[in-house]
């Protein structure tokens, strides 16, 4: 913790709390003058400062609401009201014969009005232990190593690796990064994907220092790249440093004196209205693994944590957004007012939660502007659009029926009604946890190629897994550690490189050539980023929407068929009247809109519609 | 016409309307005081009547306010309001040098407050055609006789094989007949299904007589059942008398003059923000077939027909509700009307409607007390469930995963949010567009008897299709001619006969045996009626939930398992903590609550508890 303070201070230029004799943690770390809401509360580790009266030297703004302790005799929590005219500088609070010096710093110009990720974006998902290694960092004291041959162990990417490539990634026409969680795992295995935290404040030093990610932060900016963090509210890692001295008897769910109880993923509990209430709680409250104790953020100084945490590194680091993980696995009543809390401070940010359902209308439980059944209330303005992912897969690989294949898309993307922002949901081809694309489209490039058309064109914010622009492999059943390959090129020696395109098949050339040329479109395509959106219901193999603003139209036709197809255009009378040609998106070749347009085999065709 | 009026009127021993010289339909042929809608709409149908001013004999509380004629010279439109002073008798209209005399007949007493059927009841659905025989009417004068060995042909079931076993329905513990469309359906070809009316005031004389159907009613409340009416607001039989001579240009879609086009089914251009105006007309305008012309409700003369069609029916038979048929196809606007004023002449009826959708999002957009996206509003009270069809013939046969097997059926009832009411929706086992349900239970006696446990215990209105009792087989793909089978035993002759038990195998007599058990215990269980449901996430296979109101609990486990299951109950302490003992409802068996209870092998247990 120690350490990674002075990295970040000395990177950052600023002043740093000065830890006492005896003061382990100081969390959050530092704050800021001119948040919206004025609290403050922060957590004071270390032996036996639980019993002391903190003292706060004079400070214009700055007021000592008060402090409390929980159980343990090692933790204080210390109330602070850091108001409208206080100035940037540093706190002096005196707890028995120790001080600390804490940071108020200044925001940056225009932080709370920063905007996030939107539709005009298209998000590029990379797993940094697997996408690039640039500094060969080894196992940098903590417990696991790098052990490349192992799909389940750590590969050694790392911040450099990515930030070596923040050009191929803007290159191929992405707008905002989201990396899988960057902070401290320290545990003996299965470190690499960053989901159980050992510290929630410290970048994992196998990746990097804090210093780093601010440094990846910056040039991914100058790349044209927002950042978004993915943050994980739900639990913690078997080794956090909490777990040797819980803050509080009831800090975890079921532990460690409570009976340890695994949820039974039954996550429509929260909407069902028969649901017993044990069944709920046991979804809830219950751990997905041994390895990842689950937090009670029912306990206020936790849930404050929790939010303090995320504003940390929104403000600190001048994040596009986030994505955040199990989402409805969370005290439901603290994500109301978590949520409620980060578009307070940021009212123009993103907030993309996970809700692994395949049903709209549990899915959009969670979104903004929704009103539900049971007077739930959220603030989280994108979800992850599950039951669209599923939709694309089934669309494409089932045959067409009255419910099935083209149906799928068509209908689940007329589900919107259910929405509160429908265009705001982030579309996927895949992500860490599923099986890639291209298995799951049984190999087929032509497949490939009509659900990134869909991904870069229907009304939502795409969002690719690294690698599907390669045609990456994985097997078809889940199985983590091979869907989350290795970037070919990403390590010195590769005999593959994506990055430099050698090794790369004819098929994986053209894939990324295309994709680029897709995704670099799409950069441009103002009636994709906020235009209305027309469907048409499909018909033989072949599926037709719209979009479109007042000043320009794109026809998109999915051709499912594995041979070309002559469209009839007089069925589309809404959207074509008037308009005379057309350029193929994809090609640049320009033709004249008479009866019938000819579809290639099993592609999509994009047009930009000329009067 | 003119025959089926005289028969009905010497049945129901009222005065009927006097047909003028050249009138070849008056419609409704007669109507009643005291409605609370006070207008009255008369089609008169005769050569060149459209040019005649109508005069009434002064008649107190009884208004003419106007007549106009449409396209035709041969339809004059007349309105008329029967004020609240108005008392029962003859009005006299004069037209030119012919006088008709119209009845007004007084209304049943209670008939406005009648109870429509709901979750106390079940229903049990007939084919008529292919149920029973009882009167041999031959022909009849129609064009299609009976050849009862065409699978598609007409197999001569009647009103009296019907009425000769209603005995056996109510005996099976069912409370309400819904038999398909009984009216006039005068086609050379699958005229049996009813589904295209040629006369819609006229029961088809190879049924019997409209008085026959008021018999029928008669009799079915004497055994405690209710009758159901299917309305078919759609379309009508190419055969219909108004084709020879359509009262206007626009009485139906795309017809006469327009250009024939079929409906491509995509119902959700209802409810899609984003469906193609063309495509929602597509869908709401087109034909089902060339047969079935497609009737255009927004012709007012036609909406106010079909109303007071609906109206005369419920009122002269005394039915406990209807059945509408594919109720979104037509006009959505003339529904909300003609729901509107059903609902308003009769405030306890019932009227469920057919949406043939997967999706909850769907199907409930019909349902009266729905917020809809778009303002739509129904007064429609249920709904068939299609989508708890569909899941529970998948929980039962897909292999048990995450979103998959058991977790269709335990998802799909957490998905009631979605409804306002969902207590009053229609589950059913099948009906007859859709295969039967013992073959698409892989012909399983356990699975079957675990679906018909869940239809009858859950919280729905539980619907059966007549032979499912007697585990009738059908293809799996839809074959409708097959799917209507025969009823056996409802021919003179047959080998085989479901109402004397003879000739059926000892699995038919079981399950017959079982259903009549199941449904007789329904109609006393009230905490099945009324009661409130809890659910438990399904688990290894087998499925918990619970029905309970402040004085009775049934407990209801499915096992899926093809063996035994131990059931530890210690999860399901919120309903039977402080229960002693239960009855096996099927057995009778009286069991004490100990730690566990043994679930047979594939099979329903269903548990009244005591404490």
């Amino acid at each position: 913790m120690f350490r990674s303070l002075i990295t970040l201070a000395t990177a950052l230029l600023m002043t740093l709390p000065t830890l006492a004799a005896g003061l382990q943690h100081v969390e959050p770390p530092h704050w800021w003058t001119g948040m919206r809401d004025t609290s403050l509360q922060l957590m004071l580790h270390g032996p036996g400062i639980a019993d002391a009266t903190p003292q706060l030297a004079p400070y214009p703004g700055v007021t000592l609401k008060g402090s409390h302790r929980a159980d343990s005799p090692n933790y204080l929590f210390v109330d602070l009201d850091i108001g409208p005219n206080a100035a940037p500088g540093d706190l002096t609070l005196t707890l028995a014969d120790t001080t600390l010096r804490y940071p108020l710093r200044p925001r940056a110009p225009g932080s709370a009005e920063r905007q996030g990720f939107g539709s005009k974006d298209a998000i590029y998902l990379v797993v940094p232990d697997r996408f690039a290694q640039g500094a060969a960092l080894g196992n940098a004291g903590m417990k696991e190593g790098v052990h490349r041959a192992d799909p389940n162990g750590r590969h050694g990417g790392d911040l450099a690796g990515l930030r070596q490539h923040l050009g191929y990634i803007a290159g191929l026409g992405f707008t905002q990064v989201w990396p899988t969680p960057l902070v401290e795992n320290n545990s003996a295995q299965y470190s690499y994907h960053g989901y159980a935290a050992t510290d929630f404040y410290r970048i994992d030093p196998r990746f990097g220092s804090n210093a780093d990610f601010g440094s990846l932060v910056t040039e991914a900016r100058a790349h044209g790249l927002g950042v978004i963090q993915d943050v994980v509210l739900n639990h913690i890692g078997a080794g956090h440093w909490w777990m040797a001295d819980l803050p509080a008897r009831d800090w975890l769910n079921h532990g460690p004196e409570g009976h340890y109880q695994e949820t039974h993923h039954a996550r429509m509990t929260l909407q069902d209205p028969y649901a017993a209430p044990s069944d709920r709680q046991r979804f809830t409250d219950g751990w997905f693994v041994p390895g990842m104790p689950d937090l009670n953020q029912r306990r206020p100084e936790l849930a404050t944590y929790l939010t303090q945490m995320t504003l940390w590194w929104i403000e600190t680091y001048s994040l596009s957004g986030l994505r955040t993980d199990t989402y409805s696995y969370s005290d439901r009543d603290f994500l109301t007012r978590w949520s409620a809390r980060v578009m307070q401070e940021y009212p123009r940010l993103n907030i993309v939660g996970e809700e692994w359902s395949p049903y709209p209308a549990v899915v959009s439980y969670w979104q903004r502007g929704k009103h539900n059944h049971d007077g739930y209330v959220s603030y989280a303005p994108s979800m992850m659009d599950f039951p669209m992912n599923g939709a694309l897969l089934g669309g494409l690989t089932e045959a067409d029926g009255a419910y099935t294949g083209l149906q799928r898309l068509y209908e689940g993307l007329a589900h919107d009604f259910v929405y509160p922002d429908a265009g705001n949901l982030v579309l996927f081809d895949g992500n860490h946890d599923t099986p890639r694309l291209f298995p799951l489209l049984k190999h087929d490039v032509g497949l490939t190629k009509l659900a990134l058309a869909y991904l870069a064109t229907t009304r939502r914010i795409p969002q690719l897994f690294y690698g599907t622009e390669l045609l990456m492999d994985s097997p078809t059943e889940r199985d983590d550690g091979r869907v989350r390959a290795d970037m070919p090129g990403g390590w010195p020696g590769d005999p593959v490189n994506a990055f430099t395109g050698e090794g790369l098949s004819e098929q994986q050339r053209d894939m990324l050539d295309w994709t680029r040329r897709l995704f670099s479109w799409r950069k441009t395509a103002t009636a994709i980023h906020d235009g209305a959106l027309m469907q048409y219901a499909p018909m033989d193999g072949v599926y037709v929407f719209f979009r479109y603003d007042s000043e320009r139209t794109v026809m998109v036709a999915l051709n499912k068929n594995d041979k070309p197809v002559e469209l009839v255009l007089s069925r589309f009378g809404e959207r074509l009247t008037g308009q005379r040609s057309a350029t193929d998106v994809m090609s640049g070749r320009r033709l004249a809109l008479g009866e019938r347009v000819t579809l290639p085999a099993r592609s999509p065709l994009i047009l930009e519609l000329k009067r």
